[in-house]
């Protein structure tokens, strides 16, 4: 029976530029119609760490050269343009794949905001480096002039750096669900969706900051009452010990056995924890709901229970005890 | 009773940069929420002109400033990400203005692409100059490189000139039509939509190239059989005898006169000409569909019957005669 799931593709899924996405989005593509052959319904996710950092870059490159025309590209509007940019060529081949199978479904790119709390404590504490290198004197002119944090990163020159707040909910959240029940593959929350606070009456504000796309992906899944997350990286399965002569690889995470993996420090921070993270917040928001971590050309597999890590939100012992 | 609006928004409902479609989007989504208030269903498109313009010389000036690194960006993909910029400040907007005013409906922005025959004797002429002033070296090393068309313009360098084919067909079509039918105000076809055209297969490849946005409008208005097409502008009525004594602005306009005043060179080409030729094959298309060329701020006027030029598709002899 189809199931509905919420794809949080990795960075291997987009490649790192122009040429390399319009290749990569062709292979995505035909996993994730993999899926849609098996009857499921489909949202994907996407990050955009490569091509925001390109889109930063360039918008940077303007205001320098035309500094009195041009005033620098708030962080927010440049994620807005990365969904644009990516949405275009992975619905574009999303829609090229199904027709080649025969299958007639719109593929549909929704732009999408992601309400983050202006009081999250990642905004006292910016970390995410983002845009290009600049000398000490740009970087200390832009604290000064637009408030930014600014960092000196490893004697490779200054960069700006932002917070990456937790995802609170997804404000087109009705128009997603609507493509879906009207059987659309819809692709939202690119690049953790563009990160916005309520202010004043109804405003949305644009955050200077990103927000994580596995994440942004797990909440959606809740708000869309998914049945599946699946997160999709460069590893089939996940491990303890990992890269360690005693490398486990992790068939079933129940919410306990991920608790003290996570206590034991077994999950890179920035890699494969906060991706644990997310399947966990998801696999627990409900009864029945399930995440699963794989590589993309596996995500087939994996969803049949042939391979990958599946994250429970009970453990397999109250599952079958009761 | 409520109509199905396509509305298309002039270039002063944007401003040309950042601070000023901040402010712009304010007051055009005031204007188009009066028409949401009144009962209809609205679907806005947009221009792009200042802003593709901004985004293609950004993208420019990274391949001038890491030409190895970036390849120059194909204008399509330009027009992706100027959809995502300005469509999330304009649903931003709409969204505001309907919650302040007690109105609950999504505004959802739709990455719309729209197919152009490559046949189009347009490519054959490209006119519309596009991106950054270069010199005679840079623009002829593009030429040669890129197959790029290049002009000198009046004296102020050389530009790359792109060709303005005309709209066939939106890709995206049910997207569209789902969600307006599920009570969404849907932004689409921005900056005239991302001109595509079909190769092999199901595939469909970015167009050099930039589409008329009331053209792209009243093909959309057909398609989703809308009531009205509205086209915005800088002027209340069409007139002829424009900026000259006898003046003579209009009310109505059926289709031979509108001819007859086109045969007369009564419209600017590239100007006035386009919207009327526009409303006029939106006006013509089937029995019952009206357009309407007015101000932004008249808008609400002009569905009333106040003000604003009205295009009928029938002769108002043919229509009262029977």
């Amino acid at each position: 029976m189809g199931k509905r799931i919420v794809v949080a593709l990795g960075g291997n899924a987009l490649g790192t530029n122009l040429p390399e996405q319009m290749k990569a989005v062709k292979i995505t593509a035909k996993a994730m119609v993999d899926l849609i052959e098996d009857g499921n319904e489909i949202v994907i996710c996407h990050g955009n760490g490569p091509q925001v950092g390109m889109i930063q870059n360039a918008m940077a490159e303007l205001t320098r050269s035309e500094p009195e025309k041009y005033i620098p590209c708030p962080l927010s509007v440049c994620v807005a343009m990365s969904q644009g940019y990516i949405g275009y060529d992975l619905q574009n081949a999303m829609r090229e794949e199904m027709l080649d199978r025969g299958i007639n479904k719109g593929a549909a790119t929704v732009l999408t905001q992601v309400e983050v709390d202006p009081d999250d404590p990642a905004f006292q504490n910016p970390t995410k480096p983002i845009g290009p290198f600049m000398t000490e004197a740009e970087a200390r002119a832009l604290e000064k002039e637009r408030d930014y944090h600014v960092v000196e990163d490893a004697g490779r020159g200054w960069r700006r750096v932002v917070a990456s707040p937790e995802p609170k909910g997804i404000v087109e959240i009705d128009t997603i669900r609507s493509l879906v029940e009207t059987d659309h593959i819809v692709v939202a929350c690119g690049g953790g969706g563009i990160p916005v606070f309520k202010t004043e009456g109804h405003h949305l504000k644009g955050a200077a900051a990103v927000i994580d796309k596995d994440f942004a992906a797990a909440v959606l899944a809740q708000q869309l009452n998914a049945d599946w997350l699946i997160i999709l990286t460069a590893v089939e399965k996940v491990s303890i010990h990992y890269k360690k002569p005693a490398q486990q690889d992790l068939d079933v995470l129940d919410p306990e056995t991920a608790e003290k993996y996570i206590a034991d420090g077994e999950f890179a921070p920035g890699s494969m924890l906060p991706k644990v993270q997310a399947a966990l917040s998801f696999a627990r928001s409900a009864p029945g709901r399930q995440a699963l971590i794989t590589l993309l050309e596996k995500a087939r597999d994996g969803i049949s229970g042939k391979t990958g890590t599946v994250i429970r939100g009970v453990s397999t012992a109250a599952a079958s005890g009761r």
